[in-house]
């Protein structure tokens, strides 16, 4: 069954981004009701729709409704004719019930839903009831495999031979800038590492949202492959990407819920459609993190080791210390600026420490030799002065905007905070840090966030400044600034975390 | 903080319905990024909105695009001034976090959630979740009160006095029209029964749909208040009343996900808000009904009887036979028919003993007589042709369309189905009937459905009908037939099921 139907152009920009309001009648004639899905196809274009229905008051039989999303797939005018069809139920809704319910689904099951939800065939109802369900049903190691390879599969896949490494941090440590450092470093040793990071999900800033103070991310496929030929690596935006195109669409919804419900399929379907073999995964450990001891980031570590062997690739990992920021900088501009000025000149400590021991880790494994080994030769080449130099070529191919870290524009207002009592740094709240560097804005005014000048040890003496709060906003400056309140302990004598900075998990 | 913008009303119907748009300079302004909560207020009229921020292409700095719902809430014009502030986070969400993540809610959650909901301030992501959380975690007794009280206390509450009785069916029985003749029933035999019934979730017809085919169900607070003072009942729509408001909304979103998550409290609040005393719960048990066993059907009504008791009303309840449709009809206006013209003759066996046998349980219960002395005044009623005279007293008072069954209008397209081999009926699939009921567009188009010549047990010869479908739409018509296989079974010897048609728990 199918009828012509004049389209109406209203310019409707609605959320469901592909709407259509048929007439009563119409609808009954093609046995459709509201929340059902019509085909519309205009020659060999053809786009799924939610379906409303109306009653004569804003089309006529004949006539059809159309967003403007629809409009543009098609490429139709007003008055084009269209042809409708009834879509049937999707299979992939009865294979998310039986995730809701408890069941386990295999690679062929969530191929179906991950190319629904990646075709917009499912609605945000419906890819909500999926992530929840993913989220308090958990999946087991096969499952989480099948999950992520029906992600790679849905998508387009890179493929650089063998070289090719990887790097992924979990999260959860305020002011992460280490990839930045990890991808010149590695291609400047003749690695190959084509790396495309996300957005802030949870965060004040995610390695993109960074990246793109000082160059272009949002490439496309082809430009990347050009650019990693050519150089060796590159550093973008995963998500406009072809490659795993799910995840963004899920991250979409989680991002609002503050839900993290597929986060190992999230990340090694990313890493496995550039098609990297080697992947180093950082897992940040502290009280306020995400992971809040060794031995919980052992069981992680575990699970993506066992998930990425099944899917063809061979991980290491390390648990890292999180007890406080990495750096100084926490917020996209502030974060850029930070990485820069050591890529040209290593001078914070522990961002070379993270930085150069994860590419360690990488050379380590592939190249069978001691880890010691492995680190100078990560050393060495910041130290030269090379992955500076292989960081430029490579930012300059992604169309540098600043490469200056004296030019890169931070919040046009700040305010500085000082310490009440004279002591020592006991505490740094990653918690408090992440709330006020959101409240000024970050990660979406990238000027936004918070600088620490002090860090867990530091003698600090009543007046001396904190930190400094950065925002575009002067309303959200006084904000974030009156939430902060907490983010420092002070104490008489000195008390320092037992925690080691790098602690490799054996293999 | 607080900013003056002049309106823009471009027509926008969006799904998240209370959308505006900035300009990012403005939104930076207060603070706010997309998918955060503004405030506007225009005078003593406030509403929240959900926020997109645009670049200078929708809106200018000092304007703001606000959708129709907007305009309506406000009631404002083009170029109107409003005041714009943001909204504070949501400690609702905390509340559905922590049900996601396995937590015990509170009264004062619920009620925190439910309020939240109703205000609209929750958007379809949030509610799904919670939603899909309830359904997975499920709730334990108190917890089931818990959000039952704050459903009914976020909302109006009426009151009757003390022999105020109610009836729900818990459905998975195609064809029940039982409530069209227990609310007369029970009204001329002196109870007052303000009846307020929903519309079909995953059935061909609900109650509401069903009495909407004969009179007006949708109506308001006050209206429904006089009528029940006047005849002592009612038969109405509860979706657009603002009894137990939450409910209604929690169906929009359950309904296209098929999910069923707050059943209990769904039902309980309804009655408890319409200030029910005593209710009897029908449990349709059966092979294909939600509820398989007389064992399961005694676990739900023991916690019916459980949470009802926390909320301050008595419950009895019965398992009811669900091996078969109730009657012949399925489907708004072909049941309708059947349940007017068993009021004016009863004559349909199975539709009369359920009516009677669930009327004689409240009777029984509230006067302390026996079960069949009480069995014999509910069927004095119906056969006297006192409840059908109190069926048009009802009927009139809320506005009769049409009280003659030869005038209630069934599809314009119908079809027969015959029966290919001689024998016994010795299974009727309900959930086929269903899904045949329903692909002929019931319950939207209220004369689709399916009339059932033969019932369980009767005696068939080749080519005699066995069930007719009715649509309004031909290309449904087709459809729903050739999905009609397998609806009946046919044997060389009869064979019936064993259970009773009305399995009465005890308190």
């Amino acid at each position: 069954m199918e009828i012509k139907e004049k389209v109406k152009i209203p310019g409707l920009d609605t959320s469901v981004k592909t709407l259509v309001i048929l007439d009563r009648k119409d609808a009954n004639a093609l046995g459709v009701n509201p929340l059902d899905r019509v085909v519309l196809s205009k020659g060999r274009k053809k786009i799924t729709c939610v379906v409303d229905v109306d009653d004569g008051t804003l089309v006529d039989s004949g006539e059809i409704v159309i967003s403007n999303e629809v409009v543009k797939v098609l490429n139709v005018k007003e008055g084009d004719a269209v042809d409708v069809s009834r879509r049937g139920e999707l299979i992939s809704k009865k294979y998310i019930r039986k995730k809701i319910d408890g069941g386990v689904l295999n690679y062929k099951e969530y191929y179906e839903i991950v190319k629904d939800i990646v075709q917009r065939n499912l609605n945000d109802l419906e890819l909500t009831s999926f992530i929840i369900s993913m989220y308090i049903r958990g999946m087991a190691i096969q499952e989480s495999a099948n999950l992520s390879m029906a992600m790679v599969n849905v998508g387009d896949k890179l493929s650089f031979g063998k070289r090719v490494v990887d790097k992924h941090s979990i999260g959860g440590i305020p002011g992460d800038k280490t990839t930045i450092l990890v991808v010149p470093i590695m291609t400047s040793l003749g690695y190959t590492m084509p790396k495309t990071s996300s957005r802030a999900i949870t965060d004040p800033a995610g390695t993109a949202d960074r990246e793109e103070v000082m160059f272009n991310v949002d490439l496309k496929l082809n430009k990347i492959k050009k650019i990693v030929k050519k150089t060796g690596g590159c550093m973008t935006w995963g998500g406009s990407l072809t490659l795993s195109p799910a995840d963004d669409l899920i991250i979409n919804i989680e991002r609002p819920l503050r839900i993290d419900s597929v986060l190992l399929p999230s990340i090694l379907s990313k890493k496995k459609a550039v098609g990297s073999k080697y992947v180093v995964i950082d897992i940040p450990t502290g009280p306020e993190a995400k992971v809040k001891s060794i031995r919980e980031a052992a069981e992680l570590y575990s699970k993506f080791k066992r998930i990425g062997w099944k899917m063809g690739m061979d991980i290491v990992g390390a648990s890292t210390f999180a007890y406080q920021p990495l750096g100084h900088a926490i917020g996209p501009a502030l974060e850029a600026r930070e990485a820069l000025e050591n890529l040209m000149n290593p001078s914070t400590p522990d961002l070379v420490a993270k930085a150069t021991g994860l590419s360690a880790m990488l050379i380590s494994h592939i190249e069978h030799i001691p880890f010691k080994k492995a680190r100078e030769r990560a050393m060495d080449a910041l130290i030269s002065g090379r992955a500076y130099k292989k960081f430029v070529e490579i930012a300059r191919a992604q169309g540098a905007k600043v490469l200056d870290p004296k030019k890169i524009a931070v919040g046009a207002h700040k305010k500085d905070i000082a310490v009440r009592a004279s002591g020592y740094v006991n505490y740094i709240s990653n918690r408090t840090i992440v709330t006020v560097a959101k409240i000024a804005g970050a990660p979406f005014d990238k000027g936004a966030g918070v600088y620490i000048h002090k860090k867990l040890g530091d003698r600090v003496s009543r007046g001396d400044t904190l930190m400094t709060v950065y925002s575009n906003s002067a309303s959200r400056l006084d904000e974030a600034v009156s939430s902060s309140s907490g983010a420092f302990k002070i104490g008489r004598k000195p008390k320092l975390p037992k925690d080691v900075l790098l602690k490799r998990f054996a293999r």
